[in-house]
C-alpha cells in the first residue's frame, strides 16, 4: 500500500481546474492562467479563513467559555491574520500583469468579476459587516451576481450571529468590572478627571507661553475632555448608537476600556490579546481593501466596468465602510498616560493575577 | 593607522543622540527611546531619498539626456522605492509601542511632532506636489510649524523645477510620435474607433443576451469610447487641465501613451520602466501616508492633536491628495488590448529595435 | 515657547554625520552615502534592540519575578523580533548597490568593515553566545578589529550573565513540575511508551504492508523512541552536554518541554509565549546572517576581504554557530501527539486555571 | 446568458478537494485542512511558475531571438520572482501550526510527504539542476517515491535542454564580444593588471603603515590577481570545469562578464536584467529551501521522517546544492572598479547605444 502525496492533495483535480476563455476564442492569452491560477489561490485561503473563523464563532457561542477556550480562540484569529498579510503580500504577482495584457481576455469574462466572490461575502457577514454597510450596485442588493444557491449562502450568514455580535455578548459578561470595594468606572472617571485637571495646571504655570498660546493649549485639553463624555455618560453614548456612530454596546465598551487598561494583570493578558487581533484583523483587510482597489484602478483606469464588474471607485468606497470592530480601535480616544492610571486595591490585584509570584 | 568603522560612521554622534525628555521629568518612559530612534532611523531614510531624488533631477535638468543616464535614473528611483518599502515594513516596530505607552510622554513632546519633517516636505516639493495641493492647518501655511531657516529650506524646495515638471518637458521632446510616414496618434484613434466597433458588433449578434442587456453593455462602452476623447480632443484635454483634473500637458501625454503601448520595443523599454517606476514611487508614498495615518489613529483615537501635532483626520486627508503622477496611473484608461494596437510599419520597427536580431 | 521636532530628534547631528571618504580622494562615489547611511541605520536599530534586552535582563535578574513582570518581557522580546524582521527587510534597500559602484569606494574604506560592529558583539554576548562558539580571524580573538574601549565593553557583556543563563535559571524554579500526588515526568515517559507501541501495534496490524515494509516502518519509530532518551535519561543528557550537543540543564529542559505540552493551560500560556519568542528571536538572527552573507557574496565574490574586512566564508559560518537557543528549537523532538498526552487531574488543572470559568 | 465567477474558476472542484485523513480515522484534526489547503496553494503556484519557465525556454530554444522576446522573457522571470517572495511569505502561515497539532494527524500520511511534489521537481529539472546534484535518498533515485506516470515526467524534464543550457548558448552567441578594432577580452586583462598595480603603488607609497602591515595587504592583491586567473586562463577554465567548480563554458563566462561591466550601455540593459533576475530566481530557491528546512526542523525536530518523508537533515542538504546560475552569481569575484574599467572606443560605444542622445 502506497499513499502518494498527489492523491492525497487532489491535485488531479486542483491542477486541472485552469480553462483559460481566452483558448476557446482562439489565441491563449499568455496571462490569463495567471489570472486564474491567482483567484484560485485567494478562493483556497477563503475557505481557510472561513475554517478557522467557524471554530471561533461557535467558541463564543457556547454558554461557558474558559479561559483555554480563550487562547485557542485567539491562536485562530492569529492564524487568519498571517493569511492576511499573505493576501496582501500576494497582490505584487498580479501587479505583474500589465493592462495591455489584462485587456487581451479582459472581455471575455464579462460579465464574470472578482466582485462575485461568495466566501469572502461570507467572511464578511460571519465577522459582522451589517446589510446596511454595503453599498447598492446598479440599484441590486450586493449579492445579486450569484447563482440563487450561493445567494443563499450569503443571506445565511448574514442572519446567524457574527463574530461582533458574540465578542460583544462576551464582553458584557466580563466578571471584571465590578469588584467587591473597588468600582472600576469609579475610580476611573476620578482619574480622568484629575489627568485633565494637571494638564491644565501645567499650562498655567508655564511661564514660557504667552497668554494666547495658552488659551490654544487649553482648548484643546477641553476638547480631549469633552471626548470622554461619550463613556462616561451613558445617555451620550445611546445617542451615538442611535445615530450609527457606535455600535458596541456601553457595558461591552466599559468592560472593553477595563481590559485595555489593565492589559499587564496575568488575567486579563489573553482578553487583551483577543480585542487586539481582532483589530488587527480589521485593518488587515482595510489594508487589502485600499491595495486591491488601487491595484484595479491601476489595470483599467477609470473606466466602467464591463458586465457586472466594478470600477475602482466601487471598490474604493468599500475600504473603510466594511470596518466591523471600529470601536475597539477608537478605545485609545479614552485612555490616559499608565501613571494616572488608579491603583487596583491589593486584594483586587492578587485576584487578578496567579498564585503570587515566583520564589528563587 | 588604522580606520575604524565606528569612526567611519560617526556612531559616537549617531548613538549618542538620544535624549529621551522623560528622563527630565523624572522617570524616563521606557518607549521613548523606541519613539526618538524610529524618527531618526525615518530622517535618514528621508535624507538618502534625498540624495538620489537630487541626482535625478541633475539629469533630467540637462539639455541633452541620453539613453544611459535614463537607465542610471531608473535605479535611482527604483532604489527610492525600495527604501520606501522599509518604511512601510518599519511601521510594524512602531505598532508596537501601545498607546497607554505613548501616552506617557507623548505630553511632553508638545508641541513638537513628527508632522514637522523638514525634509519630507521638501521630498514632496521636489517630487512635485503643489502648494495649492496642501491642507492649510491652523490656517497657517502647511511649513509654518518649523524654524525659519528650515521654512527657507522648504519654500525653495518649491520653487525650484519639479521631478514632475522635469519628467514632463521630457516627455514632450521625445522623438517617437511622429515618424516619417507614420502618424501615431492618427492609427491609433483609427484602432480605437475600430476596437469599439467591434465590441458592438459582438453585443448585436450574440443571441443569447435579451435587448435589454445589450443595452447595458451598449451604454457601457458607450461610456468607455467617451473617456478617449479625455486624450483625442485636445480641446477637452485643456478643460481637463483647468479644472484641476489634469496636470499633464497634452503632448507629453500623448508621448507617455505611446511609451505604454509599444513597451515591447526595444527602445521603448527604459521609457517605460521610468513611467512605471514614476507611478510605484507614488503608490508607495500613498500607502506610507495610509498606513500611518491608520496607526496613528489607533495610538490616539481621534482626539484633538495637542500643540502643532495633527490627528488622524488631518493625515487622512493628505493620503491621495499628495499624488503627483496621478496622470501616468490614469494612463491605462487610454488602453486597447495589445492585438488591436496598430501594427507598426517595417521600418519603424526597425528604428525601434536595435541592429536586428541575433542570428545563431 | 517652542520646541522643534528636529531639535527634539537632535537632526542637525544626526543628518550631518555622513562623510564619504570618496569625496575626500577626488569624486564623491554616488553609493557611498546609502553605504553610510545603511549602516548607521542598523546602528540605531542595534541601540534599540539592546535597550529592550537590557530591561529583560534586569527583568530575569531579579529574586522574584511576577507574572506581570513575564508579560512584559515578552512584549519587549517581540519588538525586538519585528526590528529583526525591518534588519532583513532592509537588506533589499542595499542590494540595490552593485558590486560595481562598491568596488568604487571598497578600496577606501580599508581596513574599516561591517564586520566590527561592537553593538552587535554585546547583542549577541548579551543573549548568551560563547566565546567558544566564535571563530578565530586571522588568530586573533573576534574583538580584535575595534578600539580598546570598545573591546572593553564587548568582553563586559561576554562576562556577565546572558538572557540564556536567567532564562536557564527561571525554569529551573518553574513550580508545575511536580504537583502534590502528580509527578508529570512520570506520567509523560508511560505517555510516550504507550504512544509508540500504538504505533507498533498498527504496524503490525496492517495487512497490507509486505514484511519488508513492516520492518522499515519499525525501525523508523524505534529511532524515534530512542531518541527520547536524551531527555529521560538524565546520564545520557549529562552525556550530551559535556560533548557540547545539548547546552540547557536538565531541569530546565524538562520545564520546558512541560510548558510546551500544556501551552493551553492559562498559567502556562505566556511561559510558553516567552520560549517561543526566543526561538523567534534566534531563528530571525539566523535569517539574518544568512541572507547578509549571501550579499556579501554577490557583492565581491569570494574574494579575500580587503584590510580588517571579511568574506562570504566567515559570515557564512556564523550563520548556525551563533545560534543560542538551540535546544528550545529541538523540543519539537520529544513531541508526541496531543490527543496521546497524560491528562491532567482536576486540582491540578484547577490550580493552572484562573478562578474557573466565565459563566453566561 | 450569464457567466458566473465561480464557474469560470471552478470553484466547485477546487473547494471541494479537502479531505482531512484525520476525519476518516475518527475525529478531524483542527489543522489538518491548513496542511492541505497550504500544500494545495503551493501546488497552484508551481504550476503558474511553470506556466513562465516553458514559454521562456520556448523563447531561447529559437533559432533568432530578438530583443524584444528577450524583454519578455525579463518579464516573465521577474514574476516567478514575485510568486518565490509568496512562496517564503506564506511559510509564516504553516508555522501558526504547532507542532503538537501537527503531531496529531502526521501519523496518518505517512509515507506520503511534501517530498514528493512533481512539479517541483519538473521546475528544478527545467532549470538546470542536474541529476549528479541530487542526493540519493534511502539509496533509490530521487523520483522514486511517486507514481510510474509521474517519474516519467520528471524524467522527460531532466532530459530536456535546460533554462541553464539555453542560456549558456545564447551567450555563447553574443555578437559583442569583439568589434572591430576593439579586442574587450584584451583590454580588460590590461585594466586589470594595471588596477592591482595601482594597488599596490598605493600601499608602498603609504607610510603610516608599518612594514608588516603593508605585508599583509599585499599579500591579499595577490591573492586577488590570483583569482582573475580563472578567467583570463582558458586551461585554468577548463580545469575547474572539470572539477566541477565551474559550469559555465569559456565563451558564454565571458560574454556574461562583459554584459556585467557594460551594464550602462542601453543595448546591454535588457540583457544584464536577464542575467541578474536568473541570480535572483536561484537566491530566492536557496532562500525558500532555507526557511522550508528550518520549518520542518521547528515542527519535527531531529526526527526521522515517518516513510517516505524526510527530515530537516535531508532538506538543509539540498539547500545549496541546487543552485543552478551560482557562475553568475560569483561573477562578481571577477570585476574592478567602474572607473578602471577600459573606456569603449567612441564607435563602440554609439553601436552600443540607441541613435544617439535627445536633443533639447
Amino acid at each position: 500500500m502506497k499513499q502518494y502525496y498527489s492523491d492525497y492533495l487532489q491535485l488531479d483535480r486542483i491542477l486541472n481546474a485552469q480553462k483559460p476563455v481566452s483558448a476557446e476564442h482562439g489565441t491563449e492569452a499568455h496571462d490569463e492562467m495567471l489570472f486564474i491560477i491567482m483567484h484560485q489561490v485567494y478562493e483556497l485561503w477563503f475557505k481557510q479563513i472561513l475554517h478557522e473563523l467557524s471554530d471561533v464563532l461557535s467558541t463564543f457561542g457556547r454558554d461557558r467559555i474558559d479561559e483555554k477556550q480563550v487562547g485557542i480562540a485567539v491562536s485562530r484569529l492569529l492564524r487568519i491574520t498571517e493569511i492576511q498579510k499573505v493576501l496582501v503580500d500576494q497582490l505584487s504577482v498580479i501587479e505583474t500583469m500589465t493592462s495591455l495584457d489584462f485587456l487581451e481576455f479582459r472581455q471575455l469574462l464579462a460579465p464574470a468579476s472578482g466582485f462575485q466572490s461568495v466566501q469572502f461575502r461570507v467572511i464578511e457577514n460571519k465577522l459582522g459587516v451589517l446589510p446596511e454597510q454595503r453599498m447598492r450596485y446598479d440599484k441590486q442588493p450586493y449579492y445579486a451576481h450569484v447563482t440563487p444557491d450561493h445567494q443563499e449562502v450569503i443571506r445565511e450568514a448574514e442572519e446567524s450571529r457574527s463574530l461582533f455580535d458574540l465578542i460583544e455578548s462576551w464582553l458584557e459578561r466580563t466578571p471584571y468590572v465590578e469588584f467587591e470595594g473597588f468600582n472600576f468606572w469609579e475610580s476611573y472617571r476620578q482619574a480622568v478627571d484629575q489627568h485633565f485637571q494637571v494638564d491644565r495646571d501645567i499650562i498655567h504655570a508655564n511661564d514660557r507661553w504667552s497668554d494666547e498660546e495658552k488659551e490654544v493649549q487649553l482648548k484643546e485639553v477641553a476638547g480631549n475632555a469633552a471626548h470622554f463624555s461619550a463613556v462616561f455618560d451613558k445617555e451620550k453614548h445611546e445617542a451615538l448608537i442611535e445615530k450609527g456612530r457606535w455600535r458596541l454596546s456601553h457595558r461591552a465598551t466599559v468592560a472593553a476600556l477595563l481590559i485595555h487598561l489593565y492589559r499587564d494583570e496575568p488575567i486579563l493578558h489573553l482578553p487583551y490579546r483577543l480585542l487586539t487581533v481582532l483589530v488587527d484583523m480589521d485593518e488587515w483587510f482595510t489594508t487589502w481593501r485600499y491595495r486591491h482597489a488601487l491595484m484595479v484602478h491601476r489595470m483599467i483606469g477609470t473606466k466602467v466596468g464591463t458586465g457586472g464588474s466594478v470600477g475602482y471607485q466601487y471598490l474604493r468606497s468599500t475600504v473603510e465602510k466594511h470596518k466591523v470592530f471600529t470601536d475597539l480601535f477608537n478605545l485609545s480616544t479614552f485612555l490616559i498616560p499608565r501613571s494616572a492610571l488608579p491603583p487596583l486595591p491589593d486584594d483586587v490585584q492578587q485576584t487578578l493575577g496567579f498564585f503570587g509570584d515566583r520564589a528563587k
